[in-house]
């Protein structure tokens, strides 16, 4: 019921690109380090996928972008790993998945790769034959270049969907991205991945577990097109932990589904998204599956903090908030909910407007819950009631100056209780202001 | 496959506030009056919903709108029909429904009404006991002024949701309402009810039926909160045909499922929305059911005006989206897939942009269509196919210029065909634009 006063670094800035999710990360609220995992960014910098042992990665402008910046990159396990790596992937359920999607998914080894090669400038989507055959060379050439067989090497692409990477050029990209690669590459390797990003989002963390230290790596590019289900990106986590492919791949679909599934920007699921999970086992420190919380719960920080600077990216967010809902009749009804709230571009414009206009997140609501009885509803907005018993709460000047306060942080808090049932959901979601238009009206023209 | 040259009446003007279906709707590719039926609109103004004989109408400014415009309106059958009248309505479904709603719904003879009071500049959603005493207030005031049983009165509000009508204010109101009332108040009626709407938006017609000529005017709020099933508005039909209670109630919810229900401006449906009909019977030209179709066809002619009229209006629109799905599995299908795309920002605000990126079009309706192999689907823009068995048409230089033109139109036609099956759907949308973002930032504050 008390809004704290409100410190400098939780201000709106609408025209600064970085959200406190990136400049100080262990202020956000909305972001915890687990015991045990310590957050690793030497002068702000963070050395993201080639944080972990046994990792290198390189890129090159291969001329895909108009601007001449590096489009093309490599991640790969070094060749001493070759044998121990194990590795996971999850890719979009979009129908009209890219061409890269399909081939990593249906012609790969998805527990032994051990490279992924990338593209930005084009998405390589809705491209047919040609496509395939695309993103087939891309395949082939990074596999030649670093000696390995083909179907170890995953395939990403992200740019404007329809149009082809020209193969000659993403080739002889492939090849300079693969010289260019040193273990301390991920930097560069996040850079060339880079779109409609206003600012680079990496993360390395060193876990403490039971058998050792291990360090956990990971960067991820993406701004629009992001809905649970998965959020519209293309993202690249590393380990040098030892595990078990079966390890590997439950780690990451349970961690994506806490995280990068339960954030929004606008709703939508791209033909391109992706997941690689490569864990290298340089460090030799073991992880069992019985042993692996610590494991899990430091990817779990990371993907996290991944998903939160794409909603604070969010192609103009100013801010990023936070939704529970709890008290609703099942699990399943609390997330219908959570993102026909998180949706709605009526909510999104308001707390751009620094609006507290909780009508529009009752009426939202409502529309996913017909013919429910909730007169038991309460709402809250950084911890100030303004809903109670599905009523507007007559609100004390001072609240009303809390109430002002808060919406003009650059994170929001809002608890919505239906008070039908202990059915419980959560939802990051960014607004929806001016920079969203102009960024979406003008992308391919 | 061609695209014809380009009307002037056809360019888009945004930052003119009246599109083509209200400045020419004859000329609209979106709008046809039906064979036997007369847009009634002399010097360009229609006369509404008093247009049909046996109707009153009046407003009065009761000071609930802060400009200190109408905002309490009364729209009443003359008391020589009060026996013959017969009545429908259709309410929203949202779980957060206003006080009005709940006293029209539950606390009126639905088939008997014979008048509707109405006020702008308060929602009365979200206020509980004391907003189902204030509807009910109105409710007894217009019953009181008009010497007419209660239950006989519908209400409907609209404006910030959570917000309560001054009792005092709006009963004075609608005792003024009702002294204003004549049989040519059908527009001040309007002008009362409108909140963030550009331009009026009314309708009125002459239907020729086998019977004899009737009559029917209409007129709709809405311009944000839109969203299919049902639009996010208050919306009043009258004629003056003599009905059976049964044919007015089916023809309403046949008509208002094929138009209302088929647009979106932002896929929001609101606390308040409502659509009264009233059937005077004042022609004395009695309508059977087996002889109903000239009047059900004139009644969804005048519906789908209003509907496109909101469209167009759409809190900033600078054009309207016609999207034909077809090729689905099943119609329900196509109506996920419609909507999808209906209500993605990337969508709207690639259309704002006259920008045809048809990528996002697919990637909004793949994201429904999660593990379907849809490669014999294509897509036309205006006639002009850019997408073929699932991938991007190279595009002749003549072809893309024609495409430019057909995007800078004001009324865009979308075809996306799946090639799955025969579902078909289709759905009307609005672009998303700076203005959108401005008026809902700010609606409240």
């Amino acid at each position: 019921m008390t809004a704290a006063p409100l410190p400098e670094s939780q201000r709106r800035a609408p025209s600064g690109p970085e959200h406190l999710l990136v400049r100080d990360p262990l202020h956000s609220l909305f972001w915890r380090l687990p015991e045990g995992v310590t957050l690793v960014e030497p002068d702000g910098v963070s050395p993201g996928v080639t944080f972990p042992a046994g990792l290198l990665a390189g890129a090159a402008a291969a001329g895909l972008k108009p601007s001449g910046k590096p489009d093309v990159a490599v991640l790969s396990v070094g060749s001493d790993w070759w044998d121990t790596v194990t590795s996971a992937a999850v890719f979009t359920s979009n129908a009209f998945a890219a061409a890269p999607v399909i081939v990593s998914q249906r012609e790969t080894s998805p527990s032994k790769l051990s490279a992924v090669v990338a593209n930005s400038g084009s998405a390589n989507a809705c491209t047919g034959q040609a496509g395939l055959a695309v993103a087939r060379a891309m395949q082939a050439a990074c596999a030649r270049g670093l000696r390995l067989e083909e179907k170890r090497v995953g395939v990403a692409s992200t740019g404007v969907i329809g149009t082809l990477p020209a193969a000659d050029r993403v080739q002889a990209g492939i090849e300079a991205a693969v010289r260019d690669m040193t273990a301390d590459g991920g930097g560069r390797f996040l850079e060339a991945i880079m779109t409609t990003d206003r600012f680079p989002k990496a993360c390395a963390l060193e876990v403490v577990t039971h058998n050792g230290v291990v360090r956990v790596g990971g960067c991820v590019k993406g701004a629009g097109m992001i809905a649970p289900g998965m959020a519209t990106m293309l993202c690249f986590v590393t380990t040098d932990a030892v595990l078990t492919p079966a390890l590997a791949r439950s780690m990451l679909r349970r961690e994506v589904g806490r995280t990068f599934n339960k954030v929004s920007v606008d709703g939508q699921m791209s033909t391109n998204d992706c997941v690689f999970f490569l864990a290298t086992g340089a460090s030799r420190v073991y992880i069992s599956p019985a042993g692996a919380a610590q494991l899990g719960a430091a990817v779990r920080a990371l993907l996290q903090r991944l998903a939160l600077m794409i909603v604070a990216d969010g192609e103009g967010a100013t801010k990023v908030m936070h939704l529970r809902v709890r008290g609703a009749a099942r699990d399943e009804e609390a997330m219908c909910v959570a993102r026909a709230v998180a949706n709605s571009s009526l909510v999104k414009t308001a707390m751009y407007g620094c609006d507290p206009n909780w009508g529009r997140i009752l009426s939202a609501a409502g529309a996913e819950l017909a013919g429910q009885s909730l007169g038991r509803t309460y709402l809250e907005i950084g911890g100030l009631r303004v809903v109670e018993n599905a009523r507007a709460l007559p609100l004390a000047a001072e609240t009303q100056r809390m109430l002002r306060e808060v919406m003009a942080r650059s994170e929001v808090d809002l608890l919505l209780h239906l008070g039908s049932g202990r059915g419980r959901e959560e939802m990051y979601f960014s607004d929806l202001g001016h920079e969203y238009v102009t960024v979406n009206a003008e992308y391919t023209t």
